[in-house]
């Protein structure tokens, strides 16, 4: 069973592990390519009110018509994997160095950066496991520039963006009559909307905790309800620098992000601030919940000493009785020694003192109400 | 038992059941039609100074004649069941899409948003649950136009605005004399007033469990403990983002609210914090609880303890002893061998010697105050 | 025991069972009479550096011509039980619907509100109860106008307005030579003031407790920190929105505070500041009992469990070696048969057997430091 | 040994006891005596680059010729037990009557207010005390003048200005060219570089029983910890306030204090800060260990719930065995009737059974690790 | 086994007892040489876009040639034994007083100041450790002048700037075309990046510890777990004010930082914030494990109590049992005399009661689930 465990905290810990891989020292603007990060594919969506364009590219380059028509073109890169695509990309947009290094050395913190003509929001989006209770997690960039918007996320799978490409696609809405700056709310608040089906889950998973806790503690309910903890402080690590991003977005934002946008903008703050609110309600909850879990735990113990002591208390003496009456006190030498033994209601008497003992003790543990059974078992 | 338990928290958990149902990446302005929404029923109060109608309508349409008269009219629709007068309703009143989707799409958190010519204004409105310690909550909307007010609650049961329109029917106090903006300081004071009676209960459930859980704490006292913090921490979750949106109503607010109003207004702040106040005080009675309630059953195991330490401790030497004159040492073989058994006074010295051992123990266990009964039971 | 717990609570939490009576909707500057409120009674006090008048009045009017004369009149109400009464006080101070509703439906939260030629100043008193650790709590309304002080006080009892109508009467200090602005602020003071010796005592009730965890832990240990936690919660509640009363009254303050009595308020805050100071302190500390109880009581758990042990394991093995010699094995039948009871040496050397497992068991008890007693008895 | 634990504790709450001495409505400006206050002694430091006096003077009024001269006077006053010289002392200086009250009035909150012509700074002074881990606290009041300091301390014993005073005698350093602002700094700069050795103390005591708390976890050592939880409370109390104090010297003060000593001011603060952070690191150490310490004591009573249970579990069933062939059934009557007691190898296998029970029962407790000594003993 | 652990205590609290040695009252600027600090070695690198110069110097005067030189220069103090060496140095880089007291007298508090024409920032360095988990500690002061900068460090072992140095050399990147601001962001920005292989430890030993405290919770577990929150909250306390001092370096920083580098400061104050986070999200950890370790206990004991429940609840009514028959009452009086050891089938009748009461015992605990082993135990 250890074997599972461990198991279950590798997944859970992979998080973790991949965080660091900072150079002390290296210089700034360095990019550094993880040996198992994928080769990026590079789609392009390129659209006004009329015309829609869609497809895969090869290379950075050949967005370069795209990016000098009037129309809106949305680069998106996926996948880390290639240094060399990486510092072509940065080439054809004109990157900063120091926006390649966030782009390229994930994870960085949520936030927003403004580079004259370029925009840099660091975002990080999350995508439900399927079946258990976690999330896939990866960062997002978005790069807004006059007519364009370069997005460039970790891996290609779990993308939560296909509702609004269907939605360019399809002329649903006014998004095909809008700037690239309405291009990257939507895509934010797609982003921002991803967090409510991870919420939900851990909502379920907490609920179940809340009645396992009570009905059946066990330490696998204790490794559950750490490991929420813990995965809700990875969620809350992500929410709440995203917050700041976008507050900072519809405030000091440049001419980049029109007026109409922002309110849109707002909305999606509010969003942004739900989740936050629901991420600190479950962690109060799951904290709640060990506080439960050490005193179902303690009532337990409780059970089991009670039994404990109903048992001895009622037999310890009883055998001592019995004890009494099996000592080898020669009667012949004596008629104080032990004449219970030869009396004719010797043996009779001698239960009935065990009965009576017995059933005084059961009273007195009755009163106590140690004989009622309080802790909810598993079965009725 | 457990059986009734899990029904119990059902009804606790369902308001979490209910939370989301954002799905990422939808055009924004959208409104989504929970499948078991109550259909809408609109009411329409019309009024100034002189006159007053009151009447139920069928349709949004309805309303328009009474909009572009100069008396203010109340417009109140209940129930979010139907997509198609919802967005004509939309129409009638010139919404923004965004503001018909956080109308729409329940739970929004309460804010203050302000739309030009329009104000929006989110409320959690909660009312106590009849027998038990509990509440029903709803979303209430708030749009103040020029000369109405337009409110939309999720469903039309549990509300509490009749007071007011009592008073405007009765033309009590100064409502009929005022514009939209006193009618919705007055709605709003009616929310806020509501969560009264709810933390009162939530008072008194304090007050039993506090007696509860040094009386006779079991694990149903526990779950009660949890309950009242998790269902503490959704009334905190509603109140305090009310007392930002009345804050930023009294002090951005936009020139649908006169002066005159926004002293109201600095009063319903008032009774906001005071509620903050409550929740916050009862969290942390809650809280404590907890604390007390470990504690309790540590002193409840203390007790077994002792009960097992003091009847084993007595009992068990004793037993040794009687095992001692139970052994058949051949007393023929040798005089070392158990002599005592064949002794005149053997017998009696040897009871002589357990109740000498018996008083000795209860004494040790008297002076440590073992003996005495220190958890408080249930019969006295 | 269990009733006299239940009445002491009874007492404690009185304050929140008093605590509402807002009914949802009301009109607002409804005035609510509760209905055990005492009558109204109103002392009036009129000064100036050469006059000095006090009296009681029967009714509000009666205030009308010392109102008219420039010198301060001091009106102090105590009592909420006339709804009359308080009407006609509103009407001869010209008072604001919602300045009534606060003055009236009491608790209000301490708040300092400007009503251009009035200032609504709302305190909360404390006065400490004789012979048992606790207050009386009750709210002082404080109304400044132009050359009045209007006081109104929940009940007649319990006041700590006395050394200043004192220092009035007796003319001692600058109070007569100064405008009502001063009265004022010597009345604050000694509000503020008031709490010092309430606060005093749950000092000393905490040192009290401090010992009493640590040499006598019993669940009634418990019961008062958990109330004493609670107390000290309420005076919270009272002191944090005083000091942001003073705060405003300092910086916002309309004429009718003069710059001299303002740096006299700032006395003032700062003593406010201390109270909180204070009370943050205890209830550190009486949090910090808490885990002291805790770790107490299990320490006093490990004693019992060592007696039960030590007894246990020491005599239980003795038994069994006693036992083994009442086995009843023929030893006619074969010499292999426990051929020990018929041995010459064969009883004494069972009985050193005994001692010497005894002795070995002690030894490795007394080298664990299980026979010292750690927990301090209340003997000693 | 509850007797020297009192005694104990009262050392410690000395502080809380002495702390309020506030009469609830006493006139503002009024100094109170306490019975036991030292009489104060007043000492005089006069100098410029080129002179220097030190003196003990009888009166306050002795000060007068220096205080009409150029040279810095520094008035030095120690112990407050007398009415008349603290009201000469303030005719003398001209102080304002709150100066006066806040300066004799101890404990005062640690403050600067700002006095046109005059600066007051109250700061707590702290002294390590000798052998214990403790610290001596007293108020030291500096009123700053144009050309002279006036510093009132609460007693004469514990001071730590003597190494400025040589500093000044024999002008080291720049001090005997700089004005009285100067001598504040250098005063206040000893007074914060006094808390540092008391820190170093705690943290000693901190590592003492980190080690105590694992090794050897007594009733003690609980307390120990409560006891350095509080005394950290004192301290933290004292050194928040003067943070701000001194912060609001540097930004908000008045011309008597020049830009070159803002600069020295600015070190002070970031001492300030230092103290303030190591302050809450012992804090949050000290109250780690009160967790470690819970734990620890569990651990100690899983040990001896070993030790019962492996006892009680091997010779119990052992018991058992030998009570059966114990009894007393005739096998002469069936041979059923416990015919083991007749054979020839009888007890010898039933010797036998009983090594494989123990046997077994040990191993199953070995597999669990339970005969391993996991507490570390204190003599090892 | 104890030796030990107070061996470790001494290594990991081995910082606390370094760290204070201010004087109270001592002279502002005065330097405190530590007798086991070690003696100061002074390396120089100076350069520009085309010379490089790297020597070791033996005196502070060497470098006055080439700080009169237009090329940068790097001076790096390392040590800091010599009182002459370090004022000396102080004359050459014409330091005010309170620098050079803050850069000798570690441990200062990180921090930025402002001198006119120079800029002081102190840092905290840390280097990991080899093979264990912790980390070494040293603080770096860096002084920024017109054309050069001066570090100082504590020891001249664990340096994290040889990367900066190579690139320097090998004219990597652009940082010998830039000017001294670039030089202290580059050292800056490898100081910060340090952090991050010391948390990388952290993480994985928090990871360790997870599995440890859920499979085989120990002693050392706990001990464990306190020293790393122990650590964590060292590097705390050096994080959270580098990242102000960063903050105050790209806002108010004085004419000497360039704009360009300011946008490469944000990128190191972003990564500050990231190691913020990381620290918190560990204590976070920490501290849940620390509640997880008490629940794990509490659950062993429970196992404990189990199996010394089922044991003795099981045997000891059957040794009761076999107790009774083992009496002597004298058969051949009464026919009421034990007339069982008579029957034929006597003794299978009293082993039939026996089973038969032991399997309703097994039967009882099976139901209560008192049989599974719940606790993972090493081996599997």
């Amino acid at each position: 069973m250890a074997r599972k465990l461990r198991r279950a905290l590798k997944v859970v810990t992979k998080t973790f592990e991949d965080e660091f891989h900072h150079q002390p020292g290296t210089l700034p603007g360095t990019i550094i390519i993880d040996a198992d990060a994928p080769a990026p594919i590079i789609f392009l969506i390129d659209y006004n009110q009329t015309n829609f364009t869609r497809e895969q590219i090869a290379t950075p380059e050949e967005c370069i018509p795209y990016l000098e028509m009037e129309t809106i073109s949305w680069v998106d890169v996926q996948g880390l994997g290639s240094q060399d695509i990486l510092q072509r990309l940065g080439r054809v947009f004109d990157l900063h160095p120091l926006v390649l290094e966030d782009v390229v050395n994930v994870p960085e913190r949520p936030k927003t950066e403004d580079y004259e003509d370029q925009l840099l929001f660091i975002a990080r989006m999350v995508v439900p496991k399927e079946r258990t209770c976690g999330f896939y997690s990866e960062q997002v960039s978005l790069i807004l520039g006059k007519n364009y918007l370069l997005t460039v996320q970790e891996e290609p799978e779990h993308d939560c963006f296909e509702p609004v490409r269907s939605r360019i696609e399809k002329a649903k809405g006014i998004i095909r009559s809008q700037k690239a700056d309405y291009l990257t709310y939507a895509l934010l608040d797609a982003i921002i909307d991803g967090y409510f089906p991870v919420l939900e889950l851990y909502g379920e998973r907490i609920e179940e905790l809340e009645e396992e806790v009570i009905v059946k503690p066990t330490p696998q309910t204790l490794q559950s309800i750490y490991q929420i903890r813990r995965e809700l402080l990875q969620l809350r690590r992500a929410i709440w620098p995203q917050r700041d991003a976008i507050n900072s977005l519809i405030r000091d934002g440049s001419d980049l992000i029109s007026e109409d946008v922002r309110i849109y903008l707002r909305d999606c703050y509010d969003h942004t601030v739900q989740v936050m609110d629901m991420v600190e309600t479950y962690r109060e909850l799951a904290s709640g919940l060990m506080d439960v879990y050490l005193s179902a735990v303690s009532n337990k113990m409780n059970e089991i000493m009670k039994v404990l002591t109903v048992v001895s208390s009622i037999f310890i003496p009883l055998t001592f009785v019995a004890g009494i009456y099996g000592m080898n006190f020669n009667t012949e030498k004596s008629p104080y020694n032990m004449p219970e033994l030869n009396w004719y209601w010797g043996y009779p008497m001698c239960l009935g003192i065990m009965v009576a003992i017995a059933l005084c003790l059961l009273l007195f543990f009755w009163r106590r109400g140690w004989l009622q059974n309080s802790v909810p078992t598993k079965r009725n």
